[in-house]
């Protein structure tokens, strides 16, 4: 009686989930949850596999806790109540960036660890804290194997000139591309495909990862072939409070005519733009589908008008579309935004099923749409204890 | 007998165009030239209307000779040789920045220059230089009429969401947003295409001002409705030695982990980046295409591939495709850069006469091409005279 922990440690937060080996399918979801609030005033949510809340904890004086102590704890209650005994086999992690060097999950050792963490200038506000966590767990369970998975990954073979960017050949050498994100979503979304219909998982596919950060991926028979993300999770579509694609010469102007620093443009273009910005309300999509001001009506058009633009590029690298795939928190519950995005993709053949649309079901292409649209939960956690598994079986 | 003169003056060179207007056409080109090298060792070139070089002069000594110098000295010339004893009635400046508030050409007097001074934080490199022309003639000669030609003003009125970055809504209204750029050129193909195709002007078409600058323009019916460049000339397409969209993660990380001061990004993303980055050879298409190094082989390609992308990107704003313009120095003369992009652009019906092509033709669209396919020369300089034309006659 096993387990397989996948873990997505942020510099507040640690999401996991946990996996029996023995249940009836290859890995049943036990129980799932997420330790906010770190270094303020810690709160631990627990969810069972039906989503049903099984436990909380508040840490109100707990400002002094660190990720170490927090991951200490939650291994101690693990062991006792959603695990059920379970030994667990190995940890799954997300790590977000696996640079030029790794195509792959990569079981850890301390020569992966020096390569990721030459790695953390490409991703200062993640890699540091994907990589405090291995070593956390290295420190309480030295013998437990863990496995680095990749945000990039997904992307890293796609052709050269969707790569690099128009700058010297020199700062590409030395790792200043375009990497693109949100790669475990696109694996397990390639998968999915895979299963549910596999003639258009082998033909041209865009999958819209739609969350509070967002991309788009173009999928040729399952491989990424170009991404809206490049060098950072900053690049291509709007979102919740990042400002995706924007001229360059803006970064400049608010540094050299409005006497910005770095730290304020950084904390600017990360944290008060997008959706947030745009309307002046909130991050949060369903927040501004429920508001009635103008702002947040701009907002939400903003959003689908860079989506259908950013698909009629990716389109180009494609070289046409068979199909539209849905996901994350708003591609697979915000009908309204969904048909706001394919309205404006009639001229791509992208017609959607009203009613099919709004109950959120697999398909919700009309009948004779000519590209395919459908909708596909992603589950990253999933990918990562899929990739976890197989590397656990190498070593058995 | 009267002549109009068309002004473009830089930041080390002053371009310049006399049209007659007694001729048996409208505006008959009488002359054009360039001043370069201005504060280093001046040099004018004048070339008659069939492109002959008609003059050559040089001041070997001249660092010292101002703008305003070599303006005065320029229209002394002028009065004796190409305009034969012709009154100049008024002079056409191209200004690169016409703000939130010009959507038209203006005639020039003390007012507008205090707009357009204001205007200067926004296009730094170049708006102190028109107007510093504009303020040199009117010292010399305060009778005559300026007309100021805005480049973003053909974009003035495109929708708002093309207008819009996903940034705080009060830096929109402090006039951090999308203007575009290239649009004395835009508008001069748009009324081209009006007289050689007027159906296909009403439709949905875009135009790719492919120079040494080089942006996008979706017109429907005629008129922007978005364009690639946005802030800054710098966004949208890679160029010969700007970068074009780059992640905005880019800039800041050469600053803070790379140690690069605002003054060599800067530096790096307008001179050193684009064709010339990638190629490490030159920024000149020419010089690329005869080079057989594999480097000068991935900036061509880039560069096709890139172009190939945005125009998937604003065939999604414009909801379809009707036809595609080439123009400027790689639109109007490349025909293998021309065909790189058309052909990855199959998937929208771009399909070329490859014999049409060779030969830069008006149409290089093969007979049963679903998109027509147009190479229009631009010609920036007719579209400030008469624009300035327009406004003279108004004032009479």
């Amino acid at each position: 009686m096993t387990s397989i922990v996948s873990l997505n440690a942020g510099s507040s937060s640690i999401k996991f989930s946990l996996f029996a080996l023995d249940g009836s399918e290859p890995l049943q979801l036990l129980a799932g949850g997420k330790i906010e609030k770190i270094g303020i005033a810690p709160s631990l949510r627990v969810h069972t596999a039906d989503g049903a809340t099984s436990m909380e904890r508040d840490w109100p004086d707990g400002a002094s806790l660190s990720h170490a102590d927090l991951l200490a704890d939650l291994f101690a209650w693990a062991a006792e109540h959603p695990l059920e005994g379970r030994e667990v086999a190995a940890i799954g992690h997300r790590v977000v960036h696996g640079g030029v060097e790794f195509s792959n999950p990569r079981l850890v050792d301390d020569d992966l660890l020096v390569r990721l963490e030459a790695l953390c200038s490409l991703a200062p506000l993640h890699q540091p804290h994907n990589l405090a966590a291995i070593r956390a767990i290295a420190a309480l369970r030295p013998d437990l194997p863990q496995v680095a998975c990749f945000d990039t990954a997904f992307h890293h073979d796609k052709p050269e000139v969707a790569s690099r960017l128009a700058i010297p050949r020199a700062l590409h050498d030395q790792g200043i591309r375009r990497y693109g994100f949100h790669g475990l979503s696109y694996e397990y979304i390639a998968r999915r495909l895979d299963e549910v219909d596999p003639a258009l998982a082998g033909g041209r596919v865009i999958a819209a990862h739609l969350g509070n950060g967002a991309s788009l991926c173009a999928m040729l028979g399952g491989e990424s072939v170009d991404t809206t993300m490049g060098f950072t999770a900053l690049d291509g579509l709007m979102m919740g409070s990042r400002c995706g694609s924007i001229d360059p010469g803006v970064v400049l102007h608010l540094q050299d005519e409005m006497g910005m620093s770095r730290v304020e443009v950084t904390d600017l273009l990360y944290n008060k733009s997008g959706l947030l910005g745009v309307s002046g309300i909130s991050s949060d999509m369903r927040t501004l589908a429920e508001s009635e001001a103008r702002e947040a009506e701009e907002a939400l058009d903003l959003f689908a008008w860079r989506a259908a633009r950013e698909m009629g590029a990716l389109v180009s690298s494609l070289g046409g579309l068979d199909g539209l795939v849905f996901t994350a928190g708003i591609g697979e519950n915000d009908a309204a935004m969904r048909k706001r995005i394919c309205d404006r993709l009639g001229w791509l053949g992208v017609m959607l099923d009203e009613g099919e649309n709004q109950a959120n079901a697999l398909r919700i292409g009309s009948p004779d749409s000519p590209v395919a649209v459908l909708v596909i939960p992603t589950n990253e956690e999933r990918m990562i204890a899929l990739h976890t598994l197989t590397i656990l079986k190498g070593l058995q």
